[in-house]
């Protein structure tokens, strides 16, 4: 397998907890692992721990305009680390750095999926005790349309499928009422296409209630309401989690802690951005060590899968 | 004051936790309660308690398609509970039954504010150790213009004025980023409309992890957006509630039950319909006693502030 770059320079702790992720993959996964990012500061962090690096001497902030630092930051990491998987030199690329402009460098260097109208990304919800559900999009797209949102049911099947080891996985549309009459115009005809779009499971509409559950493998809505639904229930796990770290004593936590470890995103592998023409996980940007070792194995076994030709035929 | 009226038929408990719910309103508030419902109904749940009662023959339960069932049932309990606020035989209407169906019959048989394009739903969203906020529009309306979301402000204002004590309450509008360059069109043209609108104190985008918090004490959005965050919100928390319940043995849980009290949407007398003419407080299914008796103050304190005509004001 060519090595997976990893985006040195990317996210609140970048570049130090990333590069021993990274490490930490190559040594646990035995994946072969690149860093991409600016030598001096993998230098003064401790070194590339014997991976190899690509050199790129700019960063995109994550305060960065994601289309104006793109287009100005040339040798910006994850500018770099998309042409390597474009060039064949990468496998491919993980960044826990500004999203935006991780979306548009995938976009703009790897290019589309043949057929894909845009790409999506496709964040795991965990349901402890349960595979996660698939939410797609999480906030590439503010504005779809009913094609945008059949082709991200389409896409998101086959992540699901690939992912998780589900034969034929449910594909849900989120609304504001299971019946099919309730809903936004694009919501409504996207209904509609749904029921007459082969190769899928579709099980109808669901609500925000339905995000954590198994109502459905898949939920399907705008990247504008999913990245809502998306931070709204990373908001209310955190207070929750914090009102109640703040309330019991130590000793009376302990036993929560597995199914802390399940709900954190660091355990899930990150979003992929699926429809560009190579695998991209997106990670969050508190991402640590153990969060790169999780999305170096999902990056690692997308790329076994063949991920990308399944979503050129799931569309085709 | 003139009694509020209560949907006796409303809800999953209905009739017997919300007849003894308005009872204790009654006797612990001082404030005139009339039931409206199915006598025959109310006896058999062990009687109005000593509460007058409107008549009403028919039920809209909670599977009926709303404006069908407004239109077919006219003798429907929350039909006659709008009436009797519409004819100055009470004051304000409560009801735990089918929300579209409460918002159907208080817009037809109240009709709106003048001014007043479109009534939304204000929900308060609890933040334990302070006042909560409150998101509107949590699910009237899917589809909305920038007008529409600027009445919204306006009316926001004024409620969490009236309802939490806010001098000059801060508004902000849900989106995916705080930059005003960030999400729908719909959500640009409503920001450059917020900053001009006077006579609310606009602050600027928020995003979906700020729903719980002390960011602002008012947020808008649209209909389809704030009823797929709400119903986010609410699953993340149950799901995360029975979850730590399933693990923790009783007696660790017994420091969290004031935080629980804090969160229970029962706690916080509903959401009301801000922009028909009349008080018009939409409770949830699952109301217990408990619940209508906070819906029972909550009305009564905006019929006493006189809501409705600041409402009108607000948007004049």
């Amino acid at each position: 397998m060519l090595p997976i770059a990893v985006d040195a320079m990317g996210g609140d702790r970048a570049p130090g907890e990333i590069i021993a992720g990274a490490r930490q993959a190559a040594d646990e996964l035995g994946v072969p692992v690149v860093l991409v990012g600016r030598p001096d500061a993998i230098d003064a962090a401790g070194g590339p721990q014997g991976l190899d690096v690509i050199a790129a001497s700019e960063v995109i902030e994550m305060h960065d305009d994601p289309a104006h630092g793109v287009r100005r930051k040339k040798d910006a990491s994850l500018v770099r680390a998309a042409e390597a998987v474009r060039d064949g030199r990468a496998s491919a690329m993980i960044s826990a750095g500004n999203t935006g402009a991780t979306m548009a460098s995938a976009l703009l260097r790897m290019g589309r999926v043949k057929g894909v109208l845009r790409p999506a990304i496709a964040t795991p919800i965990p349901h402890p005790g349960h595979h996660p559900t698939v939410l797609l999009d999480a906030g590439a797209n503010a504005e779809c349309t009913p094609q945008y949102l059949v082709q991200f049911a389409q896409m998101g099947s086959v992540f699901a499928a690939r992912r998780y080891g589900i034969e034929r996985p449910r594909v849900a549309l989120l609304s504001i009422g299971e019946e099919d009459t309730k809903g936004t115009p694009l919501v409504k005809e996207t209904h509609a296409l749904l029921t007459k779009t082969p190769g899928i499971e579709f099980v109808g509409n669901v609500e925000g209630r339905d995000l954590i559950g198994d109502a459905a493998d898949v939920v399907v809505t705008d990247g504008f309401t999913g990245n809502v639904a998306l931070k709204t229930l990373e908001g209310a796990l955190k207070f929750l989690v914090g009102a109640i770290a703040a309330t019991l004593p130590a000793e009376s936590l302990a036993p929560l802690l597995p199914l802390a470890a399940d709900m954190d995103p660091d355990s899930h592998g990150g979003a992929v951005l699926l429809g560009v023409d190579g695998v991209c996980i997106i990670s969050h940007g508190s991402s640590t060590a153990r969060a790169i070792v999780n999305a170096v194995r999902v990056a690692s076994e997308m790329v076994a899968a063949d991920l990308v030709a399944d979503l050129g035929d799931a569309v085709a």
